[in-house]
């Protein structure tokens, strides 16, 4: 395995310096871990997330008209620190307060709790959302659901930015944020595990034509390995894991965002989905969006996963279709 | 290596399902393995291009406004019969004849050399432009430059996209895509070979750690294979190709494409961009338009491609920044 960098610690600052290169629209902070929109308007609740780096295109690539405003970055697999986020909240509140999204991993958490904590005090106004739609389930934890934030998180950016930009409130924002986190459940596989750049040692052992069902986005192993058939039997497992949540019923309307965690090609994430939706077609299942692309990875992991969100609000769908010029979406 | 598929022979057609269920503007062809705009302007001469799959997302991923009309598909590194691209002339003609992009392979430029003849025989008005932007050369051919048509291809059919669409006539188009293609330069490198997902086998013999220079996107072999070091001596290489190509100098404007061969993660696309931007600053080169992704990609090869083209006419870089609705650019 072989890593395109240059020193290991510039990893991070030589992406982001790309980003900006490339996205003009988009800016770094000068002092912070932060990439922001250039022109953003400030009568509208400016949206944060934030997290460690290891997943592009999250979150930077969400920066944008209609999504969110603001993305902090740490590094590999580390969130951003306390101090950093309190300096991103002063720095976005022009008076409407700011709101968080937030993946559920404790790390991530303790970051962002502080930090809220703190910014509060000293009177802004911040809310948040946590975002828990991992359905896998933890081997080594007595089998307890993982609710780790994954790729659903990038629905909340999408469906949040767009009442954001239609004028919701903090409190309107908490209130959607908090029905849609609980309608979104996630569950992916790899045949490969991700890769640490820094140590080139692969983050769990899988073999050769060796599938693990249910892993994590920071090395965090499947709840079963099985030697893989077809895309069918792998699309059979993750939708009956998927049935088991939701205890879904025919005419349910559903969104669908099919995730490439890393190194899939384009003709693999092509033939899944086809299996996918001919299994939700069978389901009797409605669904009213499809999305596939590369939006939450784990470095160069090979694997996919499945998110769905039971579409109780037909507004999420304008949400999802109205335009963006963030680059990931 | 393990590919998330069914049975082999369904590979593609199972892909292109997904496709056009995933984007309801692009229509798949009863017949004929073409996929095309479902409400394309008529009054515009229409731009076809085609050729073998296992380079996805082209040449379907640019089918829309401003880019291509229909894009024709092979099996596996196949290009399409002569009798699949007659047929899709035929049906794109509404009187203003077909322009079609040709990437430069033996076995493509056969299909299509036959199909234009007798097109032309049947009353059809045809142009092309022949894509050969791959500088790099041919150690068992006497080391040639292999001229074969690369990632720079689709910088034909976003700027010719534009010109149809505001427009200009065949010989027009002929015209500029003749101009454009000899301004087009491109050379990569790969860090593992791809995999045929019908044998499960390598197309070249790559060790770990190792890089080849100047692979092709059907497993042509590089012209040196060289022990990885940094991603700047790999920028350097390739900038030294090109320059070498160009004879630039300083204040001479170019257009910029980096292009992910496969399964480069988003930190080594950035990492590596940041290079090439930062050598070619350092050359006085004025940089018009850059723009980085997944292009042209050769299955799961582990690499990237360098496409620059030098900007003689500003009018293009309006054409690539020009809106379009096509899903891979």
């Amino acid at each position: 395995m072989t890593f395109i960098i240059n020193e290991k610690e510039k990893i991070i600052s030589n992406y982001i310096n790309s980003i900006t290169m490339e996205n003009p629209q988009l800016i770094k902070h000068p002092n912070i871990p932060l990439v922001y929109q250039k022109n953003r308007n400030k009568q509208n609740v400016p949206i944060l997330c934030g997290g460690g780096s290891g997943h592009e295109p999250a979150h930077i690539g969400y920066v944008g008209k209609g999504m969110l405003n603001a993305a902090l970055f740490g590094d590999i697999f580390v969130p951003p620190s306390t101090e950093d986020i309190l300096e991103a909240i002063h720095f976005l509140d022009s008076g409407k307060g700011v709101f968080i999204i937030i993946k559920n991993f404790e790390a991530d958490i303790n970051s962002f709790r502080k930090a809220i904590d703190i910014a509060r005090k000293r009177g802004h106004q911040v809310k948040y959302v946590i975002s828990h739609d991992d359905i896998s389930i933890e081997p080594k934890k007595k089998f307890q659901i993982r609710g780790k934030g994954l790729a659903g998180t990038i629905l909340l950016h999408k469906i949040l930015g767009y009442y954001a930009q239609n004028g919701s409130d903090l409190n309107e924002l908490e209130a959607i944020g908090f029905e849609l986190s609980t309608q979104i459940a996630t569950i992916g596989f790899a045949t490969k595990s991700a890769t640490l750049p820094k140590t080139l040692s692969p983050l769990f052992d899988l073999n050769c034509n060796e599938i693990s069902y249910g892993i994590g986005i920071h090395g965090e192993e499947g709840y079963r390995t099985a030697e893989f058939q077809s895309s069918e039997v792998l699309a059979n497992e993750i939708i009956n894991k998927l049935k088991m949540h939701y205890h879904w019923e025919e005419r349910d309307k559903y969104i669908l965002l099919v995730n490439n965690l890393g190194t899939a090609t384009d003709l693999e994430m092509g033939n899944f989905l086809n299996d996918i939706v001919q299994l939700l077609e069978i389901e009797g299942i409605d669904l009213k969006f499809i999305k596939t692309g590369k939006f939450m990875t784990s470095l160069d992991m090979a694997g996919i996963s499945v998110t769905l969100c039971r579409a109780s609000n037909l507004e999420w769908i304008e949400g999802l279709q109205s335009a963006t010029d963030a680059f990931a979406w």
